[in-house]
């Protein structure tokens, strides 16, 4: 049975690495000691081995040891046997390209599937979507496909941001992004603020935190999903 | 002997389109009666046909006829045959697949290298860097490569943004972004403020428009560049 958390992002305005997921945390991994983390988004470009130094302090809090997959030679076995798997936030299409490069795509969905403990912020949230084609981020490589892990079935928009209309700027706003994603493709797209997540439960899929999050679908007016609503149905 | 415009935007806040640029048009395309317009990058996901009738709008106050490249059967033989091409914008990754679906990258390179007057805005001047790598754009559809036409020897970010000191919001600044993109790449990257653009005349390629841009250099701190620059040994 699937047992997921997918957060918009890992650090609140003023909070530290993954704080106000913390308690969360301690209840989603209460069975493990230790987790495997995906260090491949890089965010800023730090390396895999800082990125993993950094989520193993703040883990050592919960007291689970935190292993990086660029240590294992065998990545695969690795996720396949972890107790639990982490995917940190950064650059999604470095993280697909580098998912796709060790042909750990499939295995790390299969996995998850089955019921291992998820973790997923930010860039690593957008790949328990469909695909990454709603994310943010610069493509800065070219991954051989924008299709990931599908744990749930639509897409999500992270870090979502309500257009500023007091802005002087006229670089599209998120919403028309999404209406131009819309223009080509049918799946839905979750507007997930900082500070919400999903909590997915085998194919229960509910919204967690403070904010409401915003749903976009093709041919329709946005709504506001309020937290706590279930959205098993979306699809 | 290259004769390019290269805008951050079409539109400044308050204006109406092209609207800054048209004394500037003026001039560029004064041997011109007519010019095709390329539509695919379809912003907001309008039809090409209400695309180019927008554009046709514009090109009226100068006595300019305009002609969508989706009206011509044979595309790439109506680009060689362009007295000038206009590129506007809209998604990037959506201009790039459709060029490279119509087969008319190549030959869209060549024709403005010889010496075709060309005007590009926002995804119409991402194209004429070295690659779409570091759009702003959603990854809404997905091109057979990020490769683009290569007029100019480095990439741009158009509609330039600087952080903003006192946003609560914790996705990567535009400045973050570039940084990533030089963690893999040694490509200079010009941010490319709105209301600025690049003027390029045969190698000769000059910052124009009342703002500076910011330039962005593998393991460099950034620069700024001033209105009247020559970035003709930029590569």
């Amino acid at each position: 049975m699937k047992n997921i958390i997918i957060a918009s992002t890992s650090t609140l305005h003023g909070g530290t690495y993954l704080e106000y997921l913390l308690p969360e945390l301690q209840l989603h991994f209460k069975n493990c000691t230790s987790i495997v983390f995906i260090p491949f988004a890089r965010p800023s470009g730090i390396s895999h081995t800082e990125y993993t130094d950094k989520v193993r302090e703040t883990f050592e809090k919960i007291n689970i040891e935190v292993k990086g997959l660029h240590e294992f030679e065998d990545k695969p076995k690795a996720l396949k046997n972890a107790e639990a798997i982490f995917t940190g936030g950064g650059n999604t299409f470095l993280l697909v390209q580098q998912l796709y490069h060790h042909q750990v795509m499939t295995v790390l969905s299969e996995t998850v599937k089955k019921g291992t403990p998820y973790l997923g912020t930010s860039a690593g949230s957008n790949i328990c979507g469909l695909s990454i084609q709603t994310t943010n981020d610069m493509p800065i490589v070219y991954p051989p496909s924008f299709q990931t892990l599908g744990l749930i079935p639509f897409n999500l928009n992270p870090h979502y941001l309500d257009a500023d209309l007091q802005s002087k700027h006229m670089g599209e706003t998120r919403e028309t992004r999404i209406k131009e994603f819309h223009a080509f493709n049918n799946i839905p797209v979750l507007g997930l603020r900082e500070g919400s997540w999903l909590e997915v439960k085998g194919e229960k899929i509910t919204l967690k935190g403070d904010l409401s999050a915003r749903l976009f679908e093709a041919n329709q007016a946005p709504k506001k999903i309020t937290s706590g609503s279930d959205l098993s149905d979306l699809k």
